[in-house]
């Protein structure tokens, strides 16, 4: 169904490369999962260690936003690039985090408000405010 | 440079319609202002007001996010749909309500993040993992 | 400003190709103006007479939609797709052929809506209803 | 397979707000359907409730454009957000309001067309001609 | 599953103007098979012939880019157009015209990037550099 | 204009994490100029040095792709994600690597022509053909 081959846990184990990051995946998460994302990724070592390193970068360690935040930033900006497989990962990570019901349909309402602005503004071509712009 | 004329005090003063609601803007947001996608929306009252009944009561009482968080989350809709005076607009809101440089500059690593694994996997048509899938 | 030279009248009267489609440009519209979107495609004469020729086809002549649906469709694309150049010339386009101030202001209220219930549909990833399949 | 919970006819009796919401999508629509939008919006009866409110205001009643035409621009923006089930459910809606198979042709022949001019104006990055600015 | 019907070959045999081009795709593509894309169209012979026409004419013949590059450029707007259908039949058809694995790892870490600088300069709002502009 | 402040050469050269990617900036693309994205995520001195890195790996050195043909794949994905500097800045950058107007000219048509076929597939909903799927 993908137009890449799923690198499978075999196939990984005979790349150093791709072992190496599916081993970090697997110590930062504390779980044996390895999701679709990066056995598709995984056909290119290169990227999947600089995508790797980047998300971890981005997404663990010392942040200014909870873990929970980020997700839902993330789901906001998947589904607005329509991307179904996003979509679906990053709701279950924001759940794993803590995003209760009540986080997730006020998301959702957001989501839904921002697009109807959006495109409210977009079709009515409205010049930026003058207090809005910096300096 | 609009496609619509940007109502004004004077003009909307004569209208009871959307003057009911620039008053309501104005009490609720505690200012004087108001930004030109109320003077824009404000050429068809009942699109004004179903948009800022809808605005009112998606981001303002007793909300699951805390305000500046649902600020970011509209930012990041806005910029994935590429709409340049909500990325303006809700900017500034996230600021007055308490956005930090460093939270700033998380969400934009998030959004840019989520930008390049959005258009890696869509490039991918990866098929979801089961464990996303609810039920 | 734009990423091409905007071709002039002078130097469309010295390219035999960009003259024919001008000037058919100008016969079929019954005016003089030559908007910048053919003068910055008119550095193409074949992606011109190629745009043009479809334009013309699709736009014109025994049509199952009224010319201002038709332009009213053409700003609903082009609010999605965040061109901000199309979204004025269509609107300019659709008012010169009747689009009322009450029919802009549905066709916006519309747009706002799709957008947001396209939102939340992508958020949800809801299955499609089988009376909904054709066939 | 979405990230939400489909609510069943009997989990919306067991609560008066969806119930109300379920009633009056069937009272107005005259059928006893309830197609997968509803109920996946049915897990937040709040945003139920005003999205509804909101699509019953702008598409039925006293409108300026006809049904059909409605739903015709209601597909044209799914289309350009790349909403699959928004284009599966809008198609049979308009189909059931009255759209012809030459109203469908031709509007997807101009929603190719105006997703083919709007990324070549954007391509060119054209400045808006005068004569498209409103005053 | 498509909101179209999908002509099979013997319907295109009924049909003189839906087998002209089925046969001149046949023809140019020195294949027997005809893919959904054009059978889908093809309940509309106009945009049928219309649409093969330009693609026949902007794809195959005295070119200026390589028919790989020009399938690698196809894929870039589709991944970013989210359209999973045409993801699949340009990568196939990169493929079949000398995409290499390295040549297809290095175009997805390539949309990755400009996607992720995409959505970082939106969120920015940065004015152009003068050295960028044409004249 | 721009939601976040650009970094001046003076600012710069006070902190040294920004100074280190500026020199590298300087001293890969031998130049002194340094362009705006550079300067508003500058911002952020980790998110800067991040992106340099990502965009150095992929865009430089031994690559599979030209560099021509890399830059036109990245107008591709700017133009689709509605990225004004992103077309302006890569359209000056494809021109400095070698595009000549005829690579430019067929870049645009199958950019134009790739968004049609991308819409015109989301509102049939095509199923992709079987011989398209990998495996």
């Amino acid at each position: 169904m993908a137009t890449v081959k799923l690198i499978t846990d075999a196939e990984a184990e005979a790349d150093p490369a791709v072992k190496a990051v599916f081993d970090d995946i697997r110590a930062t998460r504390k779980t044996d999962f390895i999701n679709n994302f990066w056995r598709g990724l995984a056909n290119d070592p290169v990227t999947l260690k600089r995508t790797w390193d980047s998300l971890r970068a981005v997404m663990t360690g010392d942040t200014a936003l909870s873990p929970v935040v980020q997700e839902m930033i993330y789901i906001a900006v998947s589904t607005a690039n329509a991307c179904s497989y996003c979509v679906h990962s990053h709701t279950a990570a924001a759940r794993a985090k803590g995003m209760t019901p009540e986080m997730h349909a006020e998301l959702l309402a957001i989501i839904g408000l921002a697009a109807q602005t959006n495109h409210l503004v977009t079709a009515m071509q409205l010049p930026v405010d003058d207090v809005f712009l910096v300096e």
